[in-house]
């Protein structure tokens, strides 16, 4: 039985919560720390089977009951906290981004280094149905070599202004999503990457010095060509879908829906709308993520997405930053 | 070249003088004739190449130089029209249904008897893309011993009060099709009906004695069960769908649309409604039919939809007027 | 919180446990009873939170501190311990079939009568998210007034020579859920049946007294005809689908699939096959619908399906079994 | 009734010659043109109604009772015909490009100045039922202002490499729909284009100077970002798709298929693949575009893709041309 404790309770912490108390067997909560923790938050989290709670994760830390952290903070105590845990020879689950500062990164994998410890970053889309299905009909050699990626990613909504402004710009917080998933159906890393991008959602977002629009292409280095769309805000939900075509065929996924119901009238045929919450859509995703965290760590094997997993789409942000403000392509070793 | 003259100059004649003069290089249109011609027909059927038009029929049957005659008048009148044109040798394309008095399509099958003329009746779905593709699969045993065949058959609106009361019913007006759709996907006869009926689209239809809803259940010879639902109106279109069911799996074909186009907003995904207009779907099925017939005349060969064709469905609805008199199954070797 | 007794720990029996552990906040499992019970389903239990497990289900009957009993035992049994829990001053929730025997049926509503107590029979598919959102749509009005309702139930493959010999029959195995299906679409009780059956899928069936594929009309009290097909044996799996066709529109449901996949390649284009196994499939529903029997207790509210939702389809299972032995429609008043 | 001349009697030239017979009431075509005419040809173009054949295309031009003259020879010709056509008071329609010599085209240009002919490109794909559908979608405001365009856009297979190597590249021979239909969907002029290609279907293309596979990203000029991706070899056939996204939403188009046949079976859920050959998919369109030019000449109005549509998507193959050779972003007033 592993021993885990959480470090941040909000959206995501309980999310991870709930699918270790119910669907992990070979894990239990010791700890659940949040600064901001709530008597609510604390209540709930004991009725899930949490041993303890607290608002300084320290305690867990320098707990040597627990075996593995997962880290569900904000962005900039994820790398400062993964440290802290490496070197209390913790088994580390991190969510995405590691950091936006690649040094910081590089830090986490030194500190790895040598210790045998398991570290995986939050990538919850490569376990989604839908995407783990695409890249295995990838990998199955379904489409031959693949030649062209196409992955759609919009939001429902943007997200409010103050987190725009700190939230490292919609390369590294959105877009990095799409770049771990072009790297996980090419099944390799992307070489250069240009950016068309724009302020048309909300000018809101422009004077915050940010895009809300983008066409992003990406040469990756097994010949493939790759294209991201990325939008903040699409009326009609969560729009996630992604195409790999190659020499022997085409193989692409859609969105998710609430139910199959179509129902047709004298104005038209309709279905329903890709479901619009992420969690609603990556719910299981997320469970399985956890999952399989715990069970590296139980049969002592690398997690499917390692620290360098969690470099690299933000070596692609970087460069994608780059390349909207220079105009022009950018290779990923431009950026050191 | 084959000399073809065309009795009826309604709104199913003019479809057959089209596709004759645009579609089927073998067959020239030389009379058309029909007792109400307008100026304006006579002068559009000028234009399409038709060498002559007139109001009296009896100039194409008791014309020497043509060969063939596509009888598309009234219902009442195609067993008589058929006889006097098989009297005077002519190969006859006639419209569903050949009569609904079973002793006058016996007729017309006698006076067939060792003439070698060619004989085809009017249904026009088996041409459709559609169906034939789905009637192939099935021949082909892709879905191995057909189990279950479905046939939805919806009309957009319903006809008028006066046509209804001259139609020879629901059953025998528009199942009638259906009847023939199930032999076809069956590849056989059917034994039994049984009618499950009532009037629920509109008052005035079940005040002329007529139903306008119905789910119809067949046994048929080669052990399916075949089940067709009707309506008279369906608000969203006309709706043409099919299923066969079998040991080795599934084949279902759907409507057609005018266009792909898919809008998604925030009120829903919708897709366009199935075309509305029966000559708008089944236009290219019509035109090979009418191909099929001189091809059979040009290559001495068995019409694709003989004169046996015609008879068998009109027993299947007589059997299912029967059956929803009497409610209750009903053979087909009860009608004679 | 509700304390609740589950008697039978088979498939079904192992479903209930984990939904209401991990979906159920109001309701703890205090024992679980089964004759059969392994050392390791015990052990599984109390990983789960079971308090106690036995192998005399009376242990929970005669336990005062237990509120409410599922029944997932053997069908024969399912009648029986309803009478016992409920005399024993207990809400039930009761697999289906209540009995094939109606009279044993009508003595557990009369043992129900005046107690107050809750009782909800396991028709689980009303809770899937498909069908729910078409029975909302209609319910809704999107369609009109129903006119057909269309089901179609396959079973990826036929149960055991042996399971079929007890099952009571298709009709009563397999078309019950069917037959609630219709009446949940419906909104009302059906009338009168007519059964067109057959022996095709597997000899055996046939010779054990029962068929595999029937076509079965229903009259419904709302004027609205019901069809539904079923077979034992679809080969792409477990087909469950329904259609609401009505004055104003046509609202459908389709299968759900692991992944929404498509590959295109030179062979064609090719999406996932249906979930094939039922529990798959309705696993959510499984657990929505033992969330609604608690939250009825809780809430002293009606559950969604009371002891008369348990006893309309077996009359009209019996109707269909009747139809199917006398070859003639027949109506659900005939059935005693 | 307009009397045409057609310069070329390949296979889209007999495209034009059925369409316009059958299909054009206010057309006649009085000679057909071409240097290699057979006499299987000949006699074929008779029978559909041609008056003359001829080897000499200058007995078109200089025939003062033909009004208009539809250029279908080789590309080189196209803007030296268009010159003596117009010169001889001739409207013309021209197969597109008109030229890959910008200077030639403006030539045409200046030429047509003051004379009020009309002048028609033939960029088919307008007139596609998918595609007009689609753009009148747009048009009407139903997903807003448009944010990202991506039109898929990917042979069945690779033309020879003799026309590779005439081809004037992939970007001015096949993209150059793909820039017309960004152009005709945005409803507005490229400013921009960054190209991403490869050659990964061939290397015989590459040695021939030419790509075979590429992410094409415009800027345009209403702010929209649009991207085509392009490969000349789609195993599964000719893939001919877009989506416009804008602010209230989004509107897609999808391949036709032959039937809508939907196969189910132990190894799958397969339909159809697209339609392969481009003329099945667009034959319709041909009709229509034709149609269009003459009822612009009839009715005295503007054509719907005039001189200067068939310039911008030559302008934008070039800044292609260039982005791909110099690895940058190029602006189309580059092109001079």
């Amino acid at each position: 039985m592993i021993k885990v404790g959480i470090i941040g309770a909000g959206r995501i912490g309980k999310v991870h919560i709930t699918s270790i108390t119910t669907r992990v067997p070979d894990a239990a909560i010791k700890t659940v720390a949040d600064p901001f923790l709530t008597e609510e938050t604390a209540a709930w989290a004991k009725s899930m089977g949490v041993e303890k709670t607290t608002k300084d994760y320290h305690e867990i830390i320098d707990d040597p009951e627990i075996d593995a952290v997962l880290i569900c903070s904000s962005t900039d105590t994820h790398s400062p906290i993964s440290l802290e845990a490496i070197r209390a020879g913790k088994h580390v689950f991190c969510e995405k981004p590691i950091d936006h500062d690649v040094e910081k990164i590089r830090e986490v994998i030194q500190a790895l280094e040598g210790t045998g410890l398991k570290y995986q970053v939050g990538f919850n889309r490569r376990f989604d149905h839908n995407f783990e299905a695409l890249q295995q009909a990838v990998a199955a050699g379904k489409v031959g070599k693949p030649e062209i990626i196409k992955i759609t990613s919009r939001d429902p909504e943007p997200p409010g202004i103050d987190y725009v402004k700190v939230s490292g710009g919609m390369f590294l917080d959105m877009t990095i999503h799409d770049f771990d998933m072009a790297r996980f159906l090419a099944g390799c890393d992307a070489t250069e990457v240009y950016v068309q991008a724009a302020n048309l959602v909300d000018p809101a977002i422009g004077e915050a010095g940010d895009v809300d629009t983008a066409v992003i292409t990406l040469q990756m280095e097994n010949g493939a060509i790759a294209v991201i769309d990325n939008c903040r805000k699409a009326v009609y939900g969560y729009d996630q879908r992604a195409e790999v075509f190659g020499s022997e065929g085409m193989a692409a996924i859609t969105n998710d829906t609430q139910s199959s119901t179509v129902i047709s009238t004298g104005s038209g045929v309709t279905g329903e709308k890709p479901l619009f919450f992420f969690l609603e859509r990556y719910m299981d995703a997320y469970g399985k993520e956890v999952a399989a965290f715990i069970d590296a760590i139980v049969h002592d094997k690398e997690t499917p997405l390692n620290v360098m997993d969690g470099l690299k789409p933000v070596l692609m942000g970087l460069a994608a930053q780059k390349s909207y403000e220079e105009h022009r392509p950018v290779k990923i070793s431009e950026i050191v």
